[in-house]
C-alpha cells in the first residue's frame, strides 16, 4: 500500500500518511505520492477543504533517514535533490491551492514532516506533539518549505532560535508562538479537525482559497502588486455565486448557504 | 456633505469619516473622497502628521452593502472593480506617504473598514473596539490591503485564524497581538489621539515619514534593496535642517525644536 | 589602536569593540575596521562561528555624534553617504555570512549600533541592556540595517511603536517581544556567550549558517524562489562530510562529531 492515501469525504479531501511503522517517514515513494495527492485534490473542483493527518504515534518523523545509511556523499546529494524533485512541487501546490487546509499533527513533526504539518491554515496539535526541525542533526539545512514557514508564523528569532539551537516545541508551546492554531486533546484531535474541515468545507471556500493565497504571498509582495491581486481575486469572487448569496443572505438577515 | 471631510489643524491633516448614520460604510463616493483626501494631503508641505477618525459608534462598517443588493454577478464584479479603482490607489498613497499616520477606530472596523483602520502607523483602539475582516461572510476576498497589513501586523497563523475563522478581535486582544498599537477609554479617543497626531507632527517628520516608508516596504525587500534605500534616505535626511538642528540640539543637551 | 579587533579563538571569530571611552561610537575608521573583519571571517573557513562583543558600559551607542557637529548641511550628508558605504557592505555580508553570528548586547544599543546588535542570529542581553533607534532625535531614517531586522524580528507593529514613539527597550523586555534571544546576568554575559558559540561551532556550521542565510532571505521571496533555494542548500549539504556523519551517528546512536 502506498504511505499516502487518499479519500474524498463529501466537500473534504483527506490525505492520510499510512506508515506509522517507520513514524511516517519520507521516502521517495512517499513524495511521489503526495505531488500526485495534491494534483489530484488540488484539480477536484468538489473537493472544498483538505485535511492532513497521519496514523500511528507520530505525524511524520521526517525523511526516512535509514534510505540514507551508508550512500556515498554524491549519492546522498542525488537522493537528497530527487526527493525535493516532487516534495517541493507538492508543497508549492499545497500553498498556492485556493482551498483551506487542516493538519492534525500528533506526535512528532520533524524535518520535511514538520515542513508538511506547517502546510495547514489551521494546523491542530495535541499536548504530546513535538515540533522540531532536525536537520542540523545529520548535517542538513532545511526542506520541504519549512524556511518559508517557520519566520512567517513565529517571526525571525523564534525560528532562529529553534534552528541554531535545534529546540523541541511542545505543543501548548507551539500555540503559544504560532507556530500551530489550536490545541486538542489528543482523542479528539481526528473528529475535531474533521469537523473544522466540514464547517470550512460549508463556507464560501474559493473566498478563502483566495484569501489564503493572498496571506501566503503577502509578505514577498510590494504594496502595489499585493492591492492589485487583492483586486483581482475580490473582482472575480463579486462575479460569482457565493458572493451573490452571501451579500442576500446578510441583507434579509438569514444564513447564506454556499453550495 | 461628503462622507469624508478634510481639515487642516496647524501640522495635523485631520480625515473625518461623517456618514455614522450607515456605520462609515464604504461605496464609490466615499472611495474617490478618500483617494481625494490621500492626494490633497500628501502634496501638501504643511501637513505632518494625518489623523484618520470617524463620527458615530462604528470606525467604518466596510463596504456599504446594501448598495450590492439583487445586483447581478457581472454588476457587482464590475462594482468591486470600480470601487477598488480608486480605494487601491488611496490605500497605496497613504503607505508610501513619508508622513506618520494615526487611525482611532472606535466600534467595528470591518472589511475595507479594517483595511482603513491599519493603515494607522500608531492606531488607537478603546475596549469597544471589533475588528474582523467580514469578508468571508459575503464570499469575497480581502481588499484595502487587509491582506498586506495583517501578516505584517500579526504574523500569519493569527491572519490565517483571523480570516479562515472569521474571528471578531476585541480592542484590548487586538493591541495584545499587534494588530493596534494602544487601548483607550472611549471617551478620551480623540484626546489622546490628537496629542498624539501633535506631539509626532513636532519631531523631525520627513525622517518618521521615511522611516514609516521603509518598516512598510521591509519585508518584501532583500537585504541589498533594503540598505541602499537606508542609505538614500539618511543621505537626504543628513541634508536637511532637521538633522542639522537634532545634532546640535544633542551636543548642546537642549530639546531640538523641528520646525 | 583600532575601535574594531578581530580575534580567532578556535572556531570561533571574535570581534570585540574597542572603543568604550566613546561608547563604542561609530564613525567612519569604525565602518571600515567592521567590513574588515567581515572580510576576514567570512573568508577563513576555520572560522565557524562569530561572536560579536564590545567593552565598557554600552554594546554602542551609534554614530558618533561628536563628530557631526557644525557640519554644514550639504558635508554632514557627504558623511552619512561615506559611512554607510562601507558600514551596508559589512551588514550584507554579515547576514549572508553562511556562519551563525552571536551577538553579546550590554548596556545601551542605539541606532547604527542596534543595527549591528540585531546580526546575532543568537542576540544575549543582560538586564540593564537598553536598545533604541535614536534616530528620529537627531532628525535622521535607519541605516544599518536596522528597518531590515526590527519588523522581521518583532512584528510591523512593534517596529513602528519603537520607531514612531521612540521607545528604549529594555532587556527583559527585548526578550519577551523578540528583539533578543536571551537574558544573562551581565557578569555571565561573556562566559555564556562564548559557551553557545563554542557549542555552536562544533555543530554542523556549513548547514546552520545556510538555514541561517534561508531565514535571512525569506520573508522576501516567494514560494517557489524559497523552495528552488532549499533545495539547492540541502543538495549541497548532503553531499559534504557533515551530512555522511550525522546520518551515521544518528542510525549509530552515538554522538556525531562534526569536524
Amino acid at each position: 500500500m502506498s504511505a499516502v492515501s487518499v479519500e474524498i469525504d463529501g466537500a473534504v479531501g483527506k490525505i492520510l500518511f499510512t506508515s506509522p511503522e517507520d513514524g511516517n517517514g519520507i521516502d521517495t515513494a512517499f513524495c511521489d505520492s503526495f505531488l500526485a495527492a495534491a494534483e489530484q485534490l488540488g484539480a477536484d473542483d468538489a473537493v472544498r477543504a483538505i485535511l492532513i493527518a497521519s496514523d500511528g504515534r507520530n505525524f511524520s518523523v521526517g525523511a526516512n533517514v535509514k534510505t540514507f545509511l551508508g550512500l556515498p556523499s554524491t549519492e546522498f546529494a542525488q537522493l537528497a535533490l530527487r526527493m525535493t524533485d516532487t516534495l517541493h512541487p507538492a508543497v508549492e501546490r499545497f500553498v498556492s491551492m485556493e482551498k483551506p487546509i487542516i493538519t492534525l499533527v500528533q506526535g512528532n513533526a520533524a524535518g520535511a514532516g514538520l515542513g508538511v504539518a506547517l502546510l495547514g491554515d489551521i494546523c491542530l496539535v495535541t499536548p504530546e506533539t513535538r515540533m522540531l526541525v532536525a536537520y542540523p542533526g545529520i548535517g542538513l539545512s532545511p526542506d520541504a518549505g519549512v524556511s518559508y514557514m517557520l519566520p512567517r508564523l513565529v517571526g525571525l528569532r523564534r525560528a532562529q532560535e529553534i534552528i541554531m539551537l535545534e529546540q523541541i516545541i511542545g505543543g501548548a508551546d507551539a500555540v503559544r508562538i504560532g507556530l500551530a492554531t489550536r490545541l486538542v486533546e489528543a482523542d479528539a484531535l481526528r473528529s475535531e479537525g474533521l469537523a473544522i474541515a466540514s464547517a470550512l468545507a460549508q463556507r464560501p471556500t474559493k473566498a478563502l482559497g483566495r484569501s489564503k493565497k493572498l496571506l501566503l504571498q503577502s509578505f514577498g509582495a510590494d504594496i502595489k502588486k499585493q492591492l492589485d491581486d487583492e483586486a483581482e481575486q475580490i473582482t472575480i469572487c463579486a462575479g460569482e455565486p457565493h458572493a451573490f448569496e452571501g451579500v442576500n443572505a446578510f441583507i434579509e438577515r438569514r444564513k447564506a448557504h454556499f453550495v
